[in-house]
């Protein structure tokens, strides 16, 4: 894994930060923003566990020094690594929040990357770096989405309520 | 064409669930999650017919077991597909719902997946079946987009109403 | 760069349309759909600074005739532009307003495409021409997310307000 994860919120520099953009019977929309140095999971994380956020999407946009791409391998049921250690676009970014089977709120999160050149890496988002910015906009719904386990594929996965 | 499309909703196992998560003044936000098996866009395109879906957006993240990619030849004026068989993550799915010129509401969708080594494919949804889990949220506006037969492309194209 | 620039709304022909998809307590939701031949920045640009919108997510899909991805070069602080000469979908495209330092409504935009075998270019988006359509949905905050100049970065980027 590339470099240590930074803290953010609670430390002075680099800090996330998060404006609410709008707040219409209790879907709100927030942008929040990370700097240069700050790791975009935990970062993203803390923000959501911090505002009890138990249910919304999110798409973002931005930069990575660096970042690790998981993919699922379905027979040995483990996500595999595969880390980028170059500057790269975020051209997409894309996840979800939902409630663990423990009840704490849990990102989701897959990126698409764009290279010097042009080519493009897609993954899961294990871990990323970001340099200068990345911009994230995310939409919460006043409901509780509820993740549980699966027991085909050993992960907890989102389980609507009808 | 990879394996025969799956029934869903109508069928006990494998099926399609999904959970309102908000409706505010007629916009309605849903999450919409497909389980192993699952075709996803016979599965996607049934649920915006049954619940008479009429303008939305959406966007997805999850992993499909095999996928076929269009991409539209402008000389033909017709889609070439791509098949992928093998596990790929769904790093982005993007999509909106419209009114076909008969009045249907109409999925369209596009996909960018990763494979093992990182590598991405993109283009249009055209058949891809889930694996483990597609987590997709949708955001319904209480309008109708219209599509309307484009004589140049020979496909039917969102026409908003100014 | 390829090809000159078209000027949309004020041009009898080509020409983007939008419709008004939801307006609840200012939180205005639009669909924005460009034809052939329609220069996707200058028109999305165009849209946002006529509508005075300074606050927005937006999320997209179509094809383009053309397109040049930019990469920001860390050590240079300058966009490297890959200009793609062929006609390619546009499997996702993710972008957001804010006001630039000087209060103008600003967009930043990046796509990821796919070629006809379904290889994946991905990048920040300087220019493209669309092909049949570009369909993209914008969902605008009432608020107002400002941008600051960096020095680090030489660029500006977007300072929430906490």
């Amino acid at each position: 894994m590339p470099g240590p994860v930074m803290i953010c919120i609670n430390s002075p520099t680099p800090h996330m930060r998060h404006q609410l953009l709008n707040d219409v019977h209790g879907q709100r929309m927030f942008a929040v923003v990370l700097d240069t140095g700050e790791e975009a999971m935990s970062c993203l994380q803390k923000f959501v566990r911090v505002d009890k956020i138990a249910s919304a999407q999110l798409t973002g946009i931005g930069a990575f020094a660096d970042v690790t791409l998981g993919y699922f391998d379905w027979n040995k049921k483990d996500y595999i690594g595969n880390p980028v250690h170059e500057q790269v676009e975020v051209a997409s970014m894309i996840g979800d929040v939902a409630l663990s089977p423990s009840g704490e709120p849990t990102l989701h999160i897959h990126v698409v990357v764009g290279k010097r050149d042009g080519t493009a890496l897609a993954g899961h988002l294990q871990e990323a770096h970001v340099r200068p910015t990345l911009e994230v906009v995310l939409n919460e719904a006043p409901a509780h989405l509820q993740k549980v386990h699966d027991p085909q594929s050993g992960l907890a996965l989102i389980r609507p309520k009808q």
